[in-house]
């Protein structure tokens, strides 16, 4: 694409801002867009485009619905525009998200800014509402198609789920005419989610008849992360540019453009077209700086690490903390857990908190002390015999009861360290053991963020040993101890426990709940799968009594469709048990 | 109404089933049914009308999405026909609520059924999305109308929300002709909505051109309670008959009706009529039995604290639990509880502990002591105080990690005491509480339930004096201790610590609460409503900051429309804050 003889093909040089905003930090957000438009101009581009809603950050959930927090957005926008404009930006056209309200209710926004004024605004149409997604809940649909024309080339947008739809606002610009679409999002992270978004994208460019700048948003934002994945297509659908997964990124090219000419402003299958001439002059043809940069997506092991870093690094930073502590249990999902900390903070910022019962093994300390060591975190041994004893004495505690204080004991330990010395606690538990209720309330599972809360166990101890072999090929320490991948799993809450009394093994329990809680299929259907009718109703049951529990537990990154926490919300009184009978 | 001479106008006998249904529970919910149509059929009722969704319950939540459940709800509406065709009650037309799901998707539908058949079948077709209500989320809108001539009378249907739009199905039904419309409903409870209903409902019955039959659900479901208030609005919006509040009750009423002899399917503003003919020869004239039952609303205190008291009960009961057990502070907070659990659950359900720490003064324990005397509770006295040496000893805890744990050795202490004796722990803090994040994770939010969750402290000391003194009048024993009204609220964490150390005067604080929770006013109209800026600001930034504690407390009763759960869900990293600057 960066050609120097175009033929005389109008030129453009774009920058997408695969930035990290925060929710709610109108300020802070504010000054990234400074920030990053001036990178995109001393670039030397003519454009940049921000992620969906980058000036409140997304999701903001009922936020959207605080009509003091719509008005500070709308103002926000309007003194962008005129700080790019006194930093010297004013000639680059800023396309930026937002938040607006107006007599039929709040919008999900973008705004095109140009020499300090909001010269184009428009609303995002199509909301979607499954999932994560309430948008039905927080937006009205926006009814207009606002087109520029920029040094003689039209310039449509469209909003996020906007380009997921066939038939949608992307045709309706194909009709009426435009050069250029650009189409700012806020599109969560999903495992190979970027498998699909290439082949859509290069479709709508197809149906708009014209090149399509894809911006996406990065970071963690409570349960969600955003991967970014920015991309650019030609309207024949090739791959023109594309940003690296999980990390800030300018990404710049050199467009050359057909100048259509289009005209004329109307109704177009009930949205209105408004079209605006900014400048009719083309850019001066220039030569192009670079090769633009085409990433390749990462594998799907690393782009799972990935999120679950950003997602926990993000949570902790943004919350305002700057270190985390937790059990060291010995087993593999503190392991991964701290693993994946260290990877988020630095291992100075990680402290480990070994904490013996009477039924705790050798090996789980010197395990956890050897994780330490490994990720070069805190460590330091908290026996909770004493707390447990006077629990057990005073109340004459036994059985289950007896089980849980130990669990419990362990939970207000880390709390008070939490109050002592300021680390946000981290809960430890996998998707599994969620799944199926196998942990504490209070125990366990106290803490304020859980990162590996949406994968399962099988998947967990996948990602130790794919950690481990990165860490062998950069002729680094692998970070967790074999042991910790190798020993079979136990609670440690009473002599000789391991997880199988309770739970079937784990590859088979990993098989059926993926295709009960990711793939959605009844009882009939797993038994026709082939799984024995007794497990399936034994897993099946745990699965639908556990709904007040997975409630409790603190949110954490997620990685799939079906996580638990806003993407699967059941009553908590709910006597429906899908099993046989 | 109930008149013998009605110049031979069709008569028709209604009866208005308002139960209290499980969610999921389709056989319980099924054996229901057929109880109470025949008890309408003893009754003589010719029509008989469940709430919204009977079958399954309301709300089902993303239960909706689960295609095993939705084929069971379809297959037990089916068999619900044949059985109470097989229990004689074929003859009674039966509206029943219940999930479909077609080819479009999941349906908030009512089938009428009649000789062991559906002969009617309708979705909803307004579906709200604010609120405690995803509907956008569960279901599709359906886009018929069915009506069915039942004796040579032209009978509609509406689902709930439908009631609710200006110019909706119900004008629609007015244009297309009908002689009655049937509502079911599963319209949860505010304070005061009783006094939207009926006006409300009038002015639709004047639209529809025809009496409007509306039937409400009752019973606790998670954080919701209904009402029920179901009533009977003749075609001149006159009130014909009206069920008490928050009790399952049979409202049966004789109505003199006018055939007629509407006809014609086909579209009206894009929705489709169907007419079904299954009887045209009119009922025999009868003597109608007795005036029908017109219920006076609950007064304001009497209808807050049933919704609590059966918010709590039903919350107790279908998790299963029989009993509740929860500390007894001799605080206002607790002795409110403690008086609503023994109204719901009976005194000699609930297990008051009383808790001491070394900070705990005398009257504490007398007074809860007295409490529970008064309410014919359990009670014993578990000191803290070994617990706490331990942890204070052991990890040289001092400030608020000193407060704090004393906080989480009781949370601890109840679970426990539930996990030996299998009661359900209550969570006894008020919305003031929630909503400034004065309470402690872990500590006094540990609970699955929290029955004052969404009254304001004000209103806690309001109720426990009208509890009172309604016990005062019916020559009973007044369950709540003066001293607890009357003595200043303290967490009892140090020394000689009382609330307002950490918080403004509670009428100040709940003024300011209403306003900026309730009312939704920001900082600047706070200002110009004549509080002091300083109060404010420091009101707005706890409440803003306290998000993520209330994301841990358990569920609770919802009172008001503005209630912290469902009903207000902010990101948990947001740094917006209303606040002065």
């Amino acid at each position: 694409m960066a050609v120097s003889q175009n033929g005389g093909m109008p030129q453009l040089r774009i920058a997408l801002a695969q930035v990290n905003p925060t929710v709610g930090d109108l300020d802070g957000n504010a000054d990234l867009h400074v920030a990053w438009t001036r990178k995109a101009a001393e670039a030397g581009a003519h454009v940049v485009v921000f992620p969906e809603m980058s000036l409140t950050g997304y999701p903001v959930e009922d936020l959207a619905l605080r009509k003091t927090f719509a008005a500070a957005s709308r103002q926000g926008v309007e003194s962008l525009a005129r700080r790019l404009d006194e930093a010297g930006c004013g000639e680059v056209l800023t396309y930026v998200g937002y938040l607006d309200l107006d007599e039929v209710g709040p919008r999900d926004a973008a705004a095109a800014l140009y020499r300090g004024e909001v010269v184009a605004r428009q609303f995002k149409h199509h909301l979607p509402n499954y999932g994560v997604f309430d948008e039905h809940r927080w937006f009205k649909p926006g009814t207009t198609l606002d087109v520029v024309r920029f040094h003689g080339l039209d310039i449509g947008m469209v909003v996020c789920e906007d380009i997921w739809q066939d038939g949608g606002p992307i045709s309706a610009l194909g009709r009426a005419g435009v050069d250029l679409v650009v189409a700012p999002n806020a599109s969560p992270y999903e495992r190979s989610k970027d498998e699909q978004r290439l082949p859509l994208i290069a479709r709508r460019a197809a149906e708009a008849g014209a090149p399509l700048v894809y911006t996406n948003q990065i970071g963690g934002q409570d349960d969600l992360v955003f991967d970014g994945d920015s991309l650019v297509v030609g309207a024949d659908g090739a791959l023109l540019a594309r940003a690296p997964q999980f990390v800030e990124h300018l990404l710049v090219l050199d467009m050359d453009l057909t100048a259509g000419g289009h005209a004329g402003d109307g109704e177009l299958e009930g949205l209105h077209v408004r079209r605006r001439v900014l400048s009719e002059e083309p850019v001066p043809s220039y030569e192009p700086t670079a090769e633009p940069v085409i990433s390749e997506p990462l594998s799907d092991e690393a782009e799972v690490w990935s999120a679950l870093v950003v997602g926990l690094r993000d949570y902790v930073h943004k919350n305002g903390f700057s270190s985390v502590t937790f059990g060291f249990s010995g087993g593999i999902d503190s392991a991964v857990c701290a693993s994946l900390a260290a990877d988020a903070l630095g291992g100075d910022n990680v402290y480990g908190v070994s904490m013996p019962s009477k039924y705790s093994s050798g090996h789980s300390k010197d395990d956890a002390e050897d994780l330490a060591r490994r990720i070069g975190a805190h460590y330091r041994v908290e026996p909770v015999e004493d707390m447990v004893r006077v629990y057990v004495d005073q109340l004459h505690l036994t059985g289950l009861a007896e089980e849980n204080i130990q669990a419990r004991t362990r939970g207000m330990l880390l709390m008070a360290l939490s109050n002592l010395d300021g680390h946000l606690v981290l809960a430890t538990g996998n998707k599994t053991e969620l799944a199926v209720g196998y942990s504490t309330i209070y125990g366990d599972a106290v803490g304020a963020f859980a990162p590996i809360k949406d994968v399962f166990k099988t998947h967990v101890w996948q990602l130790a040993r794919w950690r481990n072999a990165e860490a062998a090929k950069r002729g680094e320490t692998p970070p967790i101890p074999e042991n910790s991948i190798s020993k079979p799993p136990s609670a440690e809450l009473r002599p000789g426990q391991v997880d199988t009394d309770s739970l079937p093994d784990y590859a088979l329990l990993d098989d059926i709940l993926d295709d009960y809680v990711e793939g959605d299929r009844g009882y009939a259907d797993l038994v026709s799968a082939g799984f024995e009718p007794e497990t399936i109703d034994r897993v099946v049951r745990m699965v639908d009594k556990a709904e007040y529990k997975r409630r409790q537990y603190p949110p954490g990154t997620k990685i799939t469709f079906k996580a638990f926490g806003r993407d699967r919300r059941l009553p908590m009184t709910n006597l429906w048990r899908e099993g046989k009978a």
